[in-house]
């Protein structure tokens, strides 16, 4: 059997005909590019997939990495392939060209790494929050900061971390007790523990560069007293060659059920009289910065989700192919032969519920990097605020969404495959496991709903909820007018009835009530708006389909548009419309529980 | 941070307030029986399950079984832990005295097995199959074969296995091909592969009595040709000594993701010229026998998915109550003290959704062991014959809804402690994974689905159909006469009603239109039915608890009878009636989907 990673078809699908990508060619940051050099950058990625990180996809999961008291070890295959990642410009494609990167637009880098990720499982983290660190501090550092940390991650030399989660502070980051002491040349001495640091210390870079939250000695409690630093493990000298090693010291490895392509470890800052770090932008801002890279790990997260239901998907269809097991109920004959699986009708509604979450969530982060593109190389300034507003509105979906369904899409893998599904000769078993990580770190699905339902709904006079609302409204205008999809564009509309309704009721209980009461829903209403919002990205793919099933001539491509609306009409009548008239029932009734059974 | 295993006061109202077992001393069989006796039985098995199991159970996981190419090593602490079950005489409580057992009801043993399967985790599959095996022989077998297996299975002695799956045999058994060849003496030559067989290996017990399904020379094709065989890994002589080993050969363990308790093997029948075999009554019988084994083998899934669901319950329970993190959204007071999570509204949520989840699919496996018992010994003949009709109806969902929900519930038991829930410090994770094997293992939920829709409810002019709902009627009555209840025997009024037309609408599809079509929903109709019972049964609870807050002074039991009322609550308002309404949606659309976007 052969091991089919992506749907390429699919993929150029989202990409080209649902989110027009070659139109980013002629923006003047994008100037170098076109499809031609997009599809090189994806095929490169693929190249790489295939080669370097399929073969050892398994072997990352039951070879953990461990820790024998001094060092990190790690399969010698990681190493290998991350360098071929590092070789091929792939590190940091969007970054600026003179920053080392290919100026890529976001949404093709996407694309590419989605093969990464399919290949790589959590391997890939490693690079992901190497830029993501590096980003941040192009952003919020010093030109020196920049020359001496951002550029050694752009090429590859050092790696990043994000060091936030202590033993006593985890979604509660306000309580975090790592301190910092300014000294007399400006830098700070760091002294406190953190946890759950995933790529803490590994052997595959020069060094690692840890962006380290803490407290400096004085300041406020709470979230307003907390500063960011760059906290290396070995030293850099001001040529930019390597110093002493710094006083960060791993405690040890954390055994995951999952995710184990990357190490996830628990470090000690300043045992030795205090880990030298250097202040980013300004003391007590620290927060706000972080946000930077949380951001952006957010969507990581929910890409990474998305890609994993999307490879258990293309796993377990192409099992299902080739399986032969039983016979339709209509056989009675028991010399005839098997069919395959696939012909099976339970079968084929596990494979089109994983259709439904995996390119649904791949969907919605797929709008995430477009907006991201926007944000940064959109015609006008209003384009790009425009665009900023909707990313900041949809994280907290991009996050959840597919960290949520992504499991249940895995899940599905391994019920079509039954008892093979279950055992690690397949991948699909340990794609569950990995995923499962995915609704708990950068964020519970808790956090980002208080997020969604308290910060982003009601933020500036509530523009980036009535900015979502209007774009439903643009394509269900166009859907309605599509005599195949204007079920659906109704049906749509009264689940936004639906939206808007609870909306306002929890925006004036939060404001007149009880506000412990007034959010004690937030999950389920991100739940709701999650749903909303996958619907609405399954319309618009829906609405391209019909369109192009009017032109196209291809029977592969007649089945390819068919299978797509079959999707739509699974999301709309078997799963999304569900959450709707059940709703209001729950609202307000979690507080009133009594929990004192033992 | 104790270790908490499970409810023992949740316990105690299933099995005495609920099922009210006490009753059962009153019958013949167990008249040296009281709840005295009851509670020295359970008692004993939880000493077992603290002692001995608790503290190697994630030790089964870290340490799975190995093969060395000649034998299985296990982990040392199995075999005493094993030992002391055997010692006990907990290895078959619930059989006849004069064959080892207590005679002790089923229901009882089922509670006094929780703790050993909450602290033993798959370790007590070992025990289990064991007990199913010799339970199927002492049925199905002759007075020899009883003399011979049966009684070395009581005693601890051997231990069984079932073997039915091969490479190219799964759920669909007709294909089977392992052959028997009958011998001058009456014994046969068994030759075939089998795999994923639970316990097909190991050192824990002087013996393993198989009992395998093979296809007799000549028999017909399909499952009406296959006849069932007892295959015992070592030979016995007539006067019950070992002698030679047998022709059957441990090819391999499989590496599951979860479930490491116990082996699962790859077995290689007769390959040095046939394994010896001794048939089970009459060739060409052997499915119809082995349903006796594989309907024990379904409720025991079942149950251990409840258990599992438990168990992490109380885990989490325990976790939430002692971690703090966070303030309410009220609290703006940074130097305020963390509140522990178990404050938090979604923390709640997620608790609650545990305790519909577990104890709802706890009290479905309860009200199958309710009527084993009834079923063997009942007053009336009338009233056995009612018993075994409603068990033998409800079989798939008590295999399936805990299947499907225990998964859920553990997967909340995760998300409430965060990180800390994912890394194996804790035993939740391996709850999660130990709980996915049961949708898959004894008849996938598919399976469960065909079984229900196509054979039980048709079955015998709709009897087990028509008794079930008489019994959610008279719940209903009672629970309308309760003020507090009436809203939720209404609203199970209305998914009763949803049911029967469903339930109409698919049996006549079954017989007018393709049957394949007809069946293409069983799973789903699956889904609704057993929500409807474990809904039903909620219900049940409730009627207790009203009646007894009314007379019970204590504050710790109204606060455990009004715990139970808040799950009611959650169970109805927020999970049970979701299924009802978009239920019509879905049907005969999804053999109408095309997969071909590769």
């Amino acid at each position: 059997m052969a091991l089919p990673l992506l749907s390429e078809r699919d993929l150029a699908f989202m990409l080209y005909e649902l989110f027009d990508a070659e139109e980013l060619g002629e923006r003047t940051r994008y100037a170098d590019h076109n499809r031609e050099s997009f599809d090189a950058a994806i095929n490169t990625a693929r190249r790489i997939a295939e080669k370097y990180f399929l073969p050892f996809r398994q072997k990352v999961d039951t070879h953990q990495p461990a820790f024998d008291g001094e060092r990190v070890h790690s399969i010698p295959e990681i190493k290998r392939a991350l360098d071929a990642v590092i070789d091929a410009g792939l590190v940091s494609p969007t970054a600026d060209y003179d920053a080392g990167g290919m100026q890529l637009p976001a949404i093709v880098a996407t694309v590419a790494n989605a093969w990464l990720w399919a290949a790589g499982s959590t391997t890939l983290g490693y690079i992901a929050l190497t830029n993501a660190n590096a980003n941040l501090i192009a952003a919020h550092g010093s030109a020196a900061q920049v020359e001496k940390w951002v550029l050694p991650q752009r090429a590859g030399r050092f790696a990043g971390t994000m060091a936030m989660t202590e033993p006593g502070a985890g979604s509660g980051l306000g309580d975090l007790a790592t301190t910092a002491v300014k000294q007399a040349d400006g830098s700070y001495k760091v002294t406190g523990n953190k946890i759950f640091i995933s790529g803490g210390d590994h052997e595959l870079n020069e060094n690692i560069v840890h962006l380290v939250l803490a407290r400096v000695k004085g300041a406020p409690q709470g979230v307003k007293g907390i500063s960011l630093f760059i906290v290396p493990k070995v030293l850099v000298n001001d040529d930019g060659s390597l110093g002493d090693r710094n006083d960060v010291a791993l405690a040890g490895l954390f055994h995951k059920m999952g995710g184990r392509g990357q190490t996830s470890t628990s470090l000690n800052f300043g045992e030795n009289g205090g880990a030298t770090g250097y202040l980013v932008g300004e003391e007590n801002k620290g927060l706000f910065y972080m946000f930077h890279m949380m951001n952006e790990a957010r969507i990581m997260v929910g890409t990474s989700a998305a890609t994993t239901a999307l490879t258990g998907y293309q796993y377990s269809l192409d099992y299902a192919r080739e399986r032969p097991q039983g016979r339709l109920p209509s056989s009675k004959d028991p010399l005839s032969a098997p069919v395959n699986i696939i012909e099976h009708a339970d079968i084929k509604r596990m494979l089109l519920a994983q259709k439904s979450y995996s390119e649904g969530a791949y969907t919605l982060c797929l709008l995430g990097t477009q907006l991201a593109d926007d944000e940064k190389s959109a015609a006008t300034q209003e384009e790009r605020d425009y665009a900023h507003l909707l990313l900041d509105f949809l994280t907290p979906m991009i996050k959840t969404w597919p960290s949520e369904y992504g499991p249940k899409a895995n899940s599905y893998a391994i019920q079509v495959m039954g008892g093979h599904g279950y055992i690690n000769e397949h991948p699909v078993e340990m794609f569950y496991r990995d995923n499962r990580l995915n609704p708990i770190h950068e964020g519970t699905t808790g956090i980002q709903s208080l997020d969604l339902l308290s910060r982003k709904v009601p933020m500036n006079n509530l523009a980036g909820y009535k900015a979502i609302l209007g774009e439903f409204e643009k394509t269900i205008a166009i859907a309605k007018s599509q005599a195949e999809l204007s079920v659906y564009a109704e049906e749509l509309q009264r689940a936004i009835e639906v939206l808007k309704s609870t909306t306002e009721i929890l925006l004036a209980a939060m404001v007149e009530k009880n506000i412990d009461l007034a959010l004690s829903n937030s999950v389920k209403y991100l739940e709701l708006f999650g749903n909303v919002v996958v619907a609405w990205l399954w319309l618009k793919q829906g609405i391209v389909a019909v369109l192009a099933l009017k032109e196209t001539p291809h029977d592969a491509d007649q089945k390819f548009y068919r299978g797509k609306l079959q999707a739509l009409k699974y999301s709309f009548e078997a799963k999304f419309t569900i959450t709707f008239p059940c709703f209001f029932k729950s609202l307000f009734s979690w507080l009133v529980i009594l929990l004192s059974q033992k």
